[in-house]
């Protein structure tokens, strides 16, 4: 026989040990995952409430392999009794709810404050203000991984004398940051491509500052929670609902607890899973409420999903960054209507940007990956956009290997399917895929009308050339011909355009 | 001001709001990794005990999209008041400490139960005894998913007449049997042809009855669970040594609880890290732990990883897997020697097979993945052995695309540092990247020679039939030349070898 000792593990305890997959594992990538689970905090901070979000974010060496990242917003501030529980709990946070947002699994801030302590043994000093407060809440935070709870190491609060609201972040983690530079780097422009509503200041280790001017003003009207939609039910979800439902009816219990269903449907769905109008939810049986859910994920007239949970980019909004952060020769944008997958509502959106100076020529197109406008920089092989890049037939839109051609996705879920904790690719639902491939068809199509006058017009370009590599000896010719000394101006060569040309077909 | 509702989740519901993280998302891949893991469990609960595994498993259509995995092993058994934790509890396991194993992360058992409980609202049935006991356990579980405590809907003791002893569960799951089976099927194969000590049986919902028998008698030896080594510790780590210490020295304290430090690594450590021998650890001051700790990660007199804690599939039983399995013209394999990653030791193993039947001529060569013995089959492209093998130089190794090439990987390790919980792919880690490349040389380079051999008897037996082509006529004439009329038999030429011919360079 062997001895085998069971253990239960706290959730910090279990993202303590296998850390990696939220992204913390080699001391580069736990750097860079650091800075970016906190700026992501900041925007959706901001977001949330309707406001500009103004990051101030900077890097500094502390000692050979420990670095301090503060950051400053100005969002809505998180109130002063949360502050423990938001940044110093696993699995503690405000956004489970069916709404888009950057944050997503309630790990990245206390991943962050856990990685700090297991390096460099510190607390993480965070202030906090909402708007209106006349204090400023600092704390200074671990945790008790065993236990998953905040451990204050220090607490005060200060007169806020200059009306600030939002939050502030110190943390000391290791990390090797001559290998983090150009993901970090490469991550704040990203962000900023997608948000040119947003003021965002960088100051690296080396003490260069970067700066990213908002050009418009508009913030991203933020998805609102809505019920959930029938589709992707589970009994869990199902019996959690009855618990708590004060409706005595199954039709009056439908309607107030999912999202797109009246009467009308009420009544035919019920016939649907034979289930009585005036039953009392709470007396379903066992049976009754397999069929309940099995006939929720297979009656088919329910309506789509709602979709004023989702916060698209937009394209205008696209093009507008785009432009400004690649300056491309042709940029072309679409927004996708919303499809849903399991119930979740999502949106795709596809750019695609050609020409110019800072767009590379390689064998594949570059891929800018978003998802709820986080840029997603690794493990790009695994995301279903790069398997849709893959496997798209470029060639019958006139795009050859080596063009300078960047395919930008965004996916606005409320529900995004990452395939880690550490937000770095998505998984290839077919329902995702889909709506991808389409998006990139109709960029694609009218990249190929740029490409075919573009093609034409060096066509033409060839032609005059000629032209005007034999029109100076034929106007000679002609001169000698008439018996005139002098020859008239030859400047009319460039004026002259051909009057028909094969068009695009 | 927007209104943040803060809520806490448990494991069971992070997991269960988030279960494609463990491998669950569509009805098919949940199908698949149910049966996976159950599997996986059994291998482990017989090999932990030295026991040939001979698992038993089917899978029948209960209902349209409703399927019921039934498995039954000869492993040690769980004990009973253990068993409702084991199966119903999530991040509750006896497999959280340094040794190799498949499970890792304490999720596989309990996420089947939890979802197989949401899509079906039934219990999971379960019996268990454990060696040399009278009695038979029989539970019925299911999870309070809030709580993510078990809840026992029935047990009861059976006598053990028959001397059982082992695991068996019964589990109904929502799943999509038709778009599973070519996986399922991939995974028996698998498991089957790096496990030839072990007899499998498996039985499909349509009824066909797949039997793999043991080869081979020797069960794998285990590995044995290990004092942590000194890299990769963290000051959370070293913090949970210290609270339990009974040492009260310094020096002894590290000899203790760590391996691969003695009196002289001991001495020397401490001189390098500037703390005192006879220091009692309890009394180590904030400073001093975070020296400590970084000082191992830096010391470089510190001996390799112990490796008792791994268990290598090894190059013969390899071998014996792929020759039943793939039946190639041509095997090879070799077991790297133990390496490590942030303190955790891992060990590489490859193996090329070439040529026959069974192996398909593809762009690039076939790739099977195993880590701690368990066939990996999804996420391919994510994954570090994938990596490896696209940037190869074929080429060198005269191994031309479209190959009847297959590569096997294998990646033993107390931690394998998987991308996400589902157990899919391996992130690219330095040191695992230059392991694989390096073992895949070494095959290369066999591989090679046999290449070249193929192509000299290629030409060679080229060169004969142009022989056989002309030596008739030759023959002729030089009968009619000599005047005779009858010609000697020609039956000398198949014996034809030619005396030297190009060595490989």
């Amino acid at each position: 026989m062997s001895n085998v000792e069971f253990k239960q593990l706290s959730p910090a305890d279990f993202f303590y040990r296998n850390r990696e997959l939220a992204g913390f594992d080699t001391p580069a990538k736990s750097l860079y995952t650091a800075f970016r689970e906190i700026v992501e905090n900041s925007f959706d901070g901001a977001e949330i409430g309707g406001i500009n979000p103004d990051v101030f974010v900077s890097i500094k060496q502390k000692s050979d392999d420990v670095y301090t990242i503060f950051i400053s917003d100005n969002g809505i501030g998180i109130p002063s009794k949360k502050v423990p529980g938001a940044l110093a709990k696993l699995l503690f946070g405000g956004k489970y709810v069916e709404r888009q947002s950057r944050g997503h699994f309630g790990l990245g801030a206390s991943m962050t404050v856990l990685y700090s302590q297991i390096t460099t043994n510190l607390p993480t000093r965070v202030l906090s203000c909402i708007k209106g407060s006349e204090f400023i809440d600092e704390y200074h935070l671990m945790i008790d991984i065993q236990r998953n709870e905040p451990i204050i190491r220090f607490h005060q609060q200060i007169p806020n004398k200059k009306n600030w609201h939002g939050v502030a972040v110190e943390v000391n983690i290791e990390g090797d940051y001559s290998r983090a530079h150009q993901k970090i780097l490469e991550y704040i422009k990203s962000t900023a491509l997608v948000a040119p509503y947003a003021d965002i200041s960088y100051i690296d280790p080396y003490g260069v500052f970067y700066k990213f001017d908002k050009v418009i003003d508009d913030v991203p009207k933020l998805g609102e929670a809505v019920l959930p939609h029938p589709t992707g039910i589970d009994t869990e979800k199902m019996l959690r609902l009855i618990r708590v439902a004060r409706q005595r009816t199954m039709a009056k219990f439908l309607q107030a607890n999912f999202q797109r269903i009246g009467e009308k449907t009420a009544e035919s769905f019920l016939k649907f899973v034979k289930i009585k109008m005036d039953k009392d939810p709470t007396q379903l049986e066992h049976d009754e409420i397999v069929r309940l859910v099995q006939g929720m994920n297979t009656f088919e007239d329910f309506l789509a999903p709602e979709t004023k949970c989702l916060s698209p980019i937009g394209e205008e909004v696209l093009i507008a960054g785009i432009k400004k952060e690649l300056q491309p020769d042709f940029v072309t944008a679409v927004t996708r209507k919303p499809s849903a997958y399991q119930g979740h509502p999502f949106v795709v959106e596809v750019a695609f940007a050609y020409g110019g100076n800072i767009i590379e020529k390689t064998a594949e197109p570059m891929l800018f990956r978003y998802a709820n406008r986080i840029p997603l920089l690794y493990d790009q092989y695994a995301d279903v956009s790069a398997k849709v890049v893959r496997s798209f037939g470029w060639k019958m839109y006139k795009v050859s290997d080596n063009s300078p051609l960047a395919v930008i996705t965004h996916i606005a879920s409320t529900k995004v399917p990452y395939r880690t904790a550490g937000k770095e690719s998505i998984a290839d639902r077919e329902e995702l895929e889909r709506e991808i491939r389409l998006a990139m068809q109709v960029c694609a199509r009218k990249l190929r009308i740029h490409l075919s006058r573009i093609e034409r017009e060096e066509r033409q370009q060839k032609r005059t050339s000629i032209f005007e590599k034999y029109l100076p000896y034929i106007a000679k010719f002609a001169t000698r011909l008439s018996g005139k000394s002098e020859m008239p101006p030859l400047n009319f060569i460039s004026k002259i355009k051909p009057e028909h040309d094969e068009e695009e077909k």
